[in-house]
């Protein structure tokens, strides 16, 4: 039997902790109710919040220099869906898991779907992979995928894509997320527009065999692993497909896939209004695509894109339920720690967003008050919310300080000797 | 009667060149024509093509810190026109004048349609100016024009977008081009979705006020006069307005309005293939919307984007007409000497583009051969067409060598004495 | 007399936030002792925090577009001395204020010296101007001032300098900032090496000249006026600069001045490290020198800045003292509420970051724990501080609701009648 | 025996194409001369130009997501060595080679240096490696390396490259590159000036460690694989860290290490002024360290590198000698088409960068005439040196079309079957 942290080590280990939360639950309590906020209603808002955890981010990751694997990294998808329990166990943010193929292609479909029953974790959106070369694959991904100029090129990653969707039906899933990295790398490599119009055949077929609930989310992003023209490069574009393909395809927000100085907040308020945002990677960057913790690196964006959704929620009521994700590349860190910890930063921003006091920003903005709109902002992100963030993992049977409880634990320490490192496994840095 | 540069003076200016052009013209055509490439076909070509000078960039410009003017700068439409006859004399590739009112509003309209018949200068879009308040305007734009919350305000801007259609029509304009500088310098300061829902409900008003032959441009800017989020800031929201408002209505492009590394020829190709590509604003840039003379800073980018408009126009046969502008601000420089020099240098990248061996490219595409398909680009761009743009300057009746031709006019020096400069107008810095 | 906000009514305002200040005070108070850290310590370095206003931040700034005037805007330094006065008595964090000339030069400078005196203001470093042409200036600063290649240009814009040395030393200032617009618009417009050899032989001319107590403040920007090649762009320009001249000369970081991406904070220790750190102007940017509100757009990099700065102070103890000021361009709020509420978003920062327990930290970074050294700055940065803020605000004699208590002593609508505005006076834009 | 190409082959495919060239140098020749400038000059500098090929760049390059190798790739030093000897074959601009040690530690140093002979290859800069770890290594370099806190860390790494140069001295080499990747994936990670003093502390060693001729290249890079914050990012950081090691180091400028929007150009003429320019890598780029070829994205700005360096080269006479290299990543073209291919574009660069009338120019510039100085680096940039390559290699015996002759030689198919690839070494995608 694999080791699991237990529900009594957890609560062992909030007890000494308990007291000092009350307080400052209480403290925060009276500050908010003098705002005429409801702490209690916040408190369930957060409890209410979730996200998924990728199945590829329990391993380390790496870059195109070197990766430096962990102790004890999962060897599969069973072991995966460990680590993806202990961090929902201690964070209960997490209750879901994105699979990703073919890397996670189950042999035993049931038996999956069996053990994510036992953890109590769901399926969330399934990703194809069409920027590698699987063994055994006829056709070689090295020139392009669903935007190949070659018929069975495109037919083999078309495919791929449907099993991924029939994979997907088995678990439970109800999206299937699209990222290529098609383009190109020399100006004249690609014609830019035939290059589109094959990606659009491809998921036009694709399209077609999404089931009746089924939602086809399309990722953008600006460069990387093409360096000259992305297929797929923008949110423009990203929105232009999906409004080619119908109503079920809508576009899917990571944060590490803008320009410099991209006003991210606004692409998603756009997406909104257009009826068109599928959901999220989170995760923080400073430059390109660097896969950082969420939140990490600038907190107050992460703010902002909650402010525009908690804003669309209220105007949507209950039809707005964007997917929310974490993707992430854990190079210097335990995956476990850092998705853990990225996990409730994304939720304190969510409980921050939901702080504002969206009655009188509307006052000030109809009065050009600038200065006091952004105000307004501020003060909701300069709560700090952390006692309501661990309330609701109190409450939710999670852990008060997951990070030193996980530590305690002995996980990682238990792992490394239930999963002996593969010999010549760990070159591949792939994220 | 003002001073004008003779057709005689030109001639003669050309006479010394002649000869030095003829040897180079024979030595490309023979290379050319080695690739199978008819030099007399490009010549054409080159003479056919045109581009639209705007009003503004006659005047010497400026930043926020300061505008330093230059001697005889115009002091009206009326002279604004004749320096554009100046450029279009010498460079015979700017055949037509883009007015922005009110600045360039005409006390008598028959008057400066009399004047643009004499010079033999059409009139292209109109643009329209909400981003300054103009002396005895009943409400401020400092907080927005289009998007603004006061439904007054938003009706002024909208009645002065229709004055311009007005002015337009009786000049024999047919398009009418829109560029706000709405937006917030704070999170919070707008509802983003709200601003953008109020600006298509100004815009729906302009559209329906359309003639029956124009066309609507919406043009984008990521940033400036905005700093923290601009209503149109990106090719995206251009095309979604686009699509909302309807088939008049495109997008239109100027090189320096996007974010860092944004790959804009792959944005001309996403517009042409949507149908929403309305036509150019010229300029060249290294930062932000530096306004600077188009090819200085980026030749090969310029390149890249005829590249995709030559290719269009091949696939689109006679429908691809996109409108060409120059855009640009001369702060250290003639303005004349600027737009004549940068016209000249948009000719070339579109003669460039021209050379393109495409039939030899697309089989490379095909081949998925990277290195073959981006020689193919580099090696018309590398080509030096130089005196394909000399003959069909000196055909068209223009310049051998503007430039030099132009200061041995005397045409600045004259302009300054019958151009005295008005005491304390040289404050204002605007672009 | 002009009008001033009096003792007695900011004491009124305060009167009914005192108690709701103290029980957050209190709460604080209590978690950070959990922690270890005395609040009283905190509320003193508040306390003792300052930094100076800039005189030309009162006024209302202005983009190449347009500029929309305020009411009751200062026509000249003693009322802007005034506003400074106003900002000092609400905030009680900017005792200085920073002259810039010839904007600020006073007809009497005794006059000025004493209203500063009555109003407890100091003087901080002043600046010269050589980015626009004075009136009555011989030569023009079109094509550059200190890097001219003329050397009567040259030698005026050292005149200049020194002028403002001079004007400084009357005023009891100690250091000049020197910024400059000089650059190209276009390559080959300078030889970029022989620009720079003149910067250097001017900034001797001036470096020869300062008073023995004095600095000289070295000011990079990237870009703007300049738009293809500024001359002094960076911080390796600058600090190579400042090498040459000597141990007077300092580099000053503006947070707005840098390329995309940069990690201004790393700047800010490298400085600290070769000893060569002036000190900084706040402001707030998204995409280029935007000149926003300190915090209002990046409020964690604020505190990255001031987590180094803390480390500086505690590893050369007294001896490190860097300039701190505001430079900030406020185009649709109220500048003064704009740096009110800028310098306490500073100071807000400069107290989380002495949050930090770099006795932990230290260990964590000796054990490579990425992930708790990470969130050993995130907890400091989570903590919302404002009861510490709002305590040393009131102990100091200033406004606990600083824009509430302004907006209700009707100062601007004072200034409105006292000032009324010059007829054409609001054209230029100029920050 | 290998498969090499031989010299008759390469005489026979020029044949064919040598008429046209006589033709084409001749008209060319003439168009110069009325410029006043000899071709025959100019074809004897394009003779001399030299440039190094990095060892690891005749392999197929990958990125973090995948790598999909080529046939026939090099599988060891040797074989790396033959495709750097074709690459000089056919180009004649490529006599040396760079290593990069342990990648290229030969268990034969004395056979290494006997077959580079044969080859009339020399060795460039030798490359340390402390950015992977190799097998059998004490201590990871997961936490960095020079800058580690670990005390043993940092003295493999500084041994590793002491062991680099003796093995270069073996070899004939000169100078050691340093390139680290060093650095922060989270604020607070790093104590950022720490790191600093321990890469100081490091490089000291390996400085004292220097042979008598040699010198030490610093490389930085702003991101990747650290994405936070990098020891050595910028060109500040290199510059002080080089003028507190001493004369013998010097900054290595790699073209796609910068900073969005940064002018490269002024670098080099700062690191040329202030004696520090130890050379290039170049490659060309995007949007981050994109490693594409050489002047395939914006070959002006090779052309802008290349006017300072020849300015330098006239400034500085004989004693200027900064060592260029390629250095490029090639994951979609054959890497000897790519380096063939960039050599010569980084060649053309030299020789427009020849052509410009630096008498003219200054003359220009001293009459603050902007357009004119653009005018006449942009002559110099749009000539058509073709020609002046083409004969400069047919004179040093090289290919006319190195591309062209290289396919005909069927130089990687005759490897793809003496070189069978090595099962499962394709994974690790490793620039």
């Amino acid at each position: 039997m694999s080791f699991q942290i237990s529900a009594e080590f957890i609560a062992d280990s909030n007890r000494a902790l308990e007291a000092d939360l009350a307080r400052d639950y209480e403290a925060l309590g009276l500050r908010l109710a003098r705002q005429g906020i409801d702490i209690e209603a916040l408190t369930q808002r957060a409890q209410a919040f979730a996200l998924a955890v990728p199945s590829w981010g329990v391993g380390t990751g790496g870059t195109r220099f070197a990766r430096f694997p962990g102790q004890g990294e999962p060897r599969g998808v069973h072991e995966k869906l460990e680590d993806c329990y202990t961090i929902q166990q201690l964070s209960r943010v997490t209750p879901t898991v994105s699979l990703h193929f073919p890397w996670d292609r189950p042999s035993d479909v049931a038996a999956l779907r069996e053990q994510a029953v036992v953890f109590g974790l769901g399926f969330d959106a399934v990703n194809s992979n069409t920027f590698q070369d699987a063994a055994q694959q006829p056709y070689s991904y090295k020139h392009g995928s669903l935007t190949h100029n070659n018929l069975s090129v495109r037919q083999q990653a078309i495919e791929h894509n449907i099993e991924c969707i029939r994979l997907g039906q088995q678990l439970g899933s109800r999206a299937l997320t699209v990222w290529i990295g098609d383009g190109a790398n020399f100006p004249g490599q690609h014609n830019l527009r035939q290059a589109l119009e094959r990606y659009l055949g491809s998921m036009w077929e694709i399209y077609a065999k999404l089931p009746d609930e089924w939602l086809l989310f399309i990722e953008h992003k600006l460069f990387e692993p093409s360096f000259y023209a992305t297929t797929v490069a923008d949110w423009g574009t990203s929105f232009a497909c999906a409004n080619e393909l119908g109503p079920k395809a809508k576009c899917l927000v990571d944060l590490g896939h803008h320009a410099p100085n991209t006003n991210i907040e606004m692409i998603v308020a756009r997406l909104v209004q257009f009826k068109k945002l599928a959901g999220f990677h989170f995760n923080d960057s400073k430059y390109g695509d660097d896969d950082l913790d969420s939140g990490s690196i600038n907190p107050f964006q992460l703010f902002l894109v909650f402010n525009e959704l908690v804003d669309a929620e209220l105007r949507e009521s209950g039809r707005f339920q964007p997917a929310y994700m974490l993707d992430q590349s854990h190079n210097v860190t335990d995956p476990i720690e850092s998705l853990i910890g990225s996990a409730i930063e994304v939720q304190r921003a969510y409980v921050q967003a939901s702080l504002v006091d969206r009655r009188a920003l509307l006052g000030y903005q109809s009065d050009d008050d600038a200065l006091m709109s952004a105000r307004t902002l501020k003060r909701a992100y300069n709560t700090d919310v952390t006692p309501i963030l661990d309330m609701a993992r109190l409450r939710s049977g999670g852990a008060l300080d997951p990070i030193a409880c996980y530590r305690a634990s002995g996980y990682r320490k238990q792992k490394a000797s239930e999963r002996p490192s593969v010999a010549g496994a760990g070159g591949s840095g792939i994220v």
